[in-house]
């Protein structure tokens, strides 16, 4: 802060300035992907009341117990001491065995996309926002909402990968019905890999998927499946189906990409008064039964084993049915679950997404009201950031560029004030003196251009101007964006022999496949 | 919490919860109204960072000095230590005297409305939304943008009367240009003691404006002059005018409003890289040096004189010269501000506002995305939260109705979680066991009425229930909605013989001001 006791100077000093010195807030990132917290997470909870969560929790796989219905796993939890029905698939987890295992999982990872400046270090105080996921429709205002199609599907990835807010694809961003389900994983991949250097989630139900995920994986980078296993690259969401059940192929697909080194994301999705009870406080302590449950399972499995917490307690609306998101009960239960990860050191999965029907005011204000939740909340992987709508339904193309604009707005909070020149400034104040301004001062000039957060499609003309120009809402910005996006969309660099390899793969998986049901 | 220990039942228990007990979350709130603000504020600069901004601040009244343009101040400036130059009315505070004068305001207290239930407690954790203000212009959907008129502005009054949501007027919510501005400030003062129950801010500009004021409010309150000093019940914005110059009219006003019991708002109203430096630690320390010196003044007319302090940083966009609201300068500089207040023990005032020109998603994120910022600044009271578009130029009945929602779903925070039934919860967990749902057990239908913030316009339907309804989007359900509140109005109850009063007073004044400029 310089010489905070010398008198100030009449005149401004040009040149001089130590900006490293003392210069509390961030250094400015390289692009928006990388987004930093910029605050502290947020307790909800006492610590007695936390400790009661953690202390509940371990009772209901102790006494109630989990139901896994793999038989695969049976030998697996009764070798670590846990009592396992084999008639039902309840597994009773002695307490203390859920706490041992979960020591194991690690704290923080980096996970490799196939643009290394689109890696994503986890659980460093960066927050990642990922695409829309597994929605069956999609919308946009020129076409209409309809059912997901694989060009649709393609174009939304263009746009993802367009879009530098979205640091990963958390899913397909629309399910693109007209593609057979039994090999759609495998052209999913193709077209990631061939239109996005980000980070891709795969869908791990079951084994077979997962091999191929990992072969895909290996082959868009040109290695072996051996140096796959040292390249943290694939992460999955493994959803238990809450109440208490672990389905088979999740977590049969689950072990593989543990086995694999790979990242599962450990997510109950509860929504509560349905699938867990309508107290927040009784959804938390379920969904955090389950979580640490399977996590200390799959430690069991691969000690050290890369998972993330992912509790997300949803309500419904009672009346509609409908997921109701970035409502009140929301920014409690992401909070919530923020403060249990931080308990079990790990890192946290959380989620954006609207309910609203249109790019509207309310898809605005739901979205931004959770984000500053996940913010405060110490979330680092944030799935279904950038386009959801109608509690998931439906992935908006107009929907995506209005979260990529508020993503991009709180990317742009450093977390700190630049103190490297207040010496400066007051010497401008004492230049400028009462009753001036301080529009042409070099103070001024030297900075104006960085002093504000660009953003993409916020307008701030005077009225007069704006309606000159045909009075464009918001709405219709986003609109007209999206498609300038797509218009300048370039793919990125992939070696043609490693697309050819995928290709060929995909022939040749897809033969094997036929028809089959896998 | 209950018995942790014991081991979990198979049937849920009824009755016999203790919901009094081990109770965190706060008490559900009368109304929306009074919203407790549920989280610790943020502190954006460290213990070094806010020390240096005060050491700064302490500078510039001491070394620059302030000018206070009306000769009144001066002798009372000088009788406390103060040099003044009596050709441009510089004064220079040595520091002690600011810091020392300074201490005197209190900390915490209650503005009492015309109806007790709108009492707005100040500095007790509470914060409180008020509605925009002073703008030139109204909007809405059926009429379009104009120039504000009286029965525009009766209309807001009404509107904003019936919005639970905006706890008090913090100004005129349109200028009403067709009644004569010396005048104004009677003919506004008796609509609003007529049309509202909530509580007033006034326009300080000159002694005249508040003693009327002051009559105004002692004859809504059917109460002497004498008694009104005791009844703290006003209070109004002194703006500083940046850099450094504190103007006759609004001092001479505030000076009034002090001797008489009332509340100053300090507010330095700095477009930043106009008004003050274009870095936020340079205009921090501009507009707290200015709202410290007007305060230790205030402090010295009437010790112990209610004051909040009001510093605002707000960016202006360079290229249209809008005040940019809802950007991320806005979050760090409310945050700046709310930290620097609780260093003086000062209850704070901050804004909301937006910068869109219509009711669209950028004109709801902006203002969600700085009311966050105000919660988490720690704000105790909020102008300018209901309403305001086009950077303050225009108010709007459509975003009245928008804003109102947002600030209704933030007041909903309870800021806690309810843990007395977790008991409860967990044997219904066993009961319910894997793969079971809650949706019919005793613990959700006991709850479910009441689990969830019922929104007022937000519409969580399925797509096509919602689009066979004429597919509203959100800025046509709020153009609905408030023509449904309207027609609901009804005027809160007045004594006839104190609308006669003050009928009989404006007449009175209105001779006597005739076509002065006061």
């Amino acid at each position: 802060m310089g010489n905070v006791q010398g008198p100030v100077k009449r005149t401004a000093r040009k040149g001089g300035r130590n900006r490293s010195a003392h210069k509390a807030a961030s250094a400015p990132e390289p692009s928006v992907r990388q987004i930093r917290n910029p605050y502290d997470p947020i307790d909800v909870m006492t610590q007695e009341q936390e400790a009661h969560v953690h202390a509940m929790s371990r009772r209901l796989p102790s006494e109630v117990g989990l139901r896994f219905l793999s038989p695969e796993t049976w030998p697996i939890l009764e070798r670590k001491g846990c009592r396992v029905d084999r008639d039902t698939g309840q597994v009773r987890f002695p307490p203390e065995v859920v706490e041992a295992f979960l020591a194991h999982a690690p704290e923080r990872f980096t996970l490799h996309a196939p643009d290394p400046r689109n890696d994503l270090s986890i659980g460093d105080g960066h927050i990642h926002f990922g695409s829309a996921s597994s929605a069956p429709n999609v919308i946009d205002m020129d076409r209409g909402r309809r059912p997901g199609t694989n060009a649709d599907f393609k174009d939304l990835v263009r746009l993802h990968q367009m879009l530098a807010a979205c640091a990963f694809h958390s899913g397909h961003a629309v399910e693109p019905i007209d593609t057979p389900v039994n090999t759609r994983h495998l052209s999913i991949a193709l077209s990631w890999y061939i239109l996005s250097d980000k980070l891709v989630l795969i869908y791990a139900i079951g084994r077979t998927r997962v091999e191929d995920s990992l072969d895909m994986a290996a082959l868009a980078r040109g290695i072996s499946r051996e140096d796959l296993r040292l390249t943290l690259c694939l992460h999955a969401s493994i959803n238990v189906n809450s109440p208490l059940v672990v389905d088979a192929p999740l977590i049969e697909g689950a072990m593989a990409l543990a086995l694999n080194g790979q990242v599962n994301v450990v997510s109950p999705v509860a929504f509560s008064g349905a699938m867990s009870p309508i107290s927040l406080s009784g959804s938390i302590i379920q969904c955090n039964a389950e979580a640490i449950g399977v996590i200390a399972f799959l430690q069991m499995v691969a000690p050290g084993a890369r998972c993330l917490y992912g509790v997300l307690s949803t309500p419904i609306d009672m009346k509609s049915g409908a997921p109701a998101m970035g409502v009140p009960e929301t920014v409690t239960g992401a909070l919530a679950a923020g403060q249990m990860a931080r308990r079990y050191r790990l890192p946290q999965r959380s989620m954006l997404g609207s309910t609203s029907n249109a790019p509207d005011a309310q898809s605005a204000w739901e979205t931004m009201f959770s984000l500053w939740a996940v913010m405060l909340s110490g979330a680092h992987m944030v799935y279904h950031s950038v386009g959801w709508m109608e509690g998931g339904l439906t992935t908006g193309f107009e929907k995506s560029i209005l979260d990529a604009e508020m993503i991009g707005m709180m990317g742009a909070l450093r977390g700190g004030i630049d103190f490297s020149d207040t010496e400066e400034a007051v010497a401008t104040i004492a230049e400028v003196g009462p009753g001036g301004h301080f529009l042409g001062c070099d103070h001024t000039m030297s900075r104006y251009r960085n002093a504000m957060h660009l953003p993409m499609i916020a307008d701030w003309r005077a009225y007069e101007f704006w309606q000159k120009d045909g009075a464009p809402d918001a709405a219709a910005r986003v609109n007209a964006k999206w498609k300038e996006l797509l218009e300048g969309y370039t793919p990125p660099a992939l070696p043609e022999d490693r697309r050819e390899a995928m290709e060929a793969h995909i022939a040749r998986r897809s033969h094997e496949i036929g028809d089959a049901e896998i």
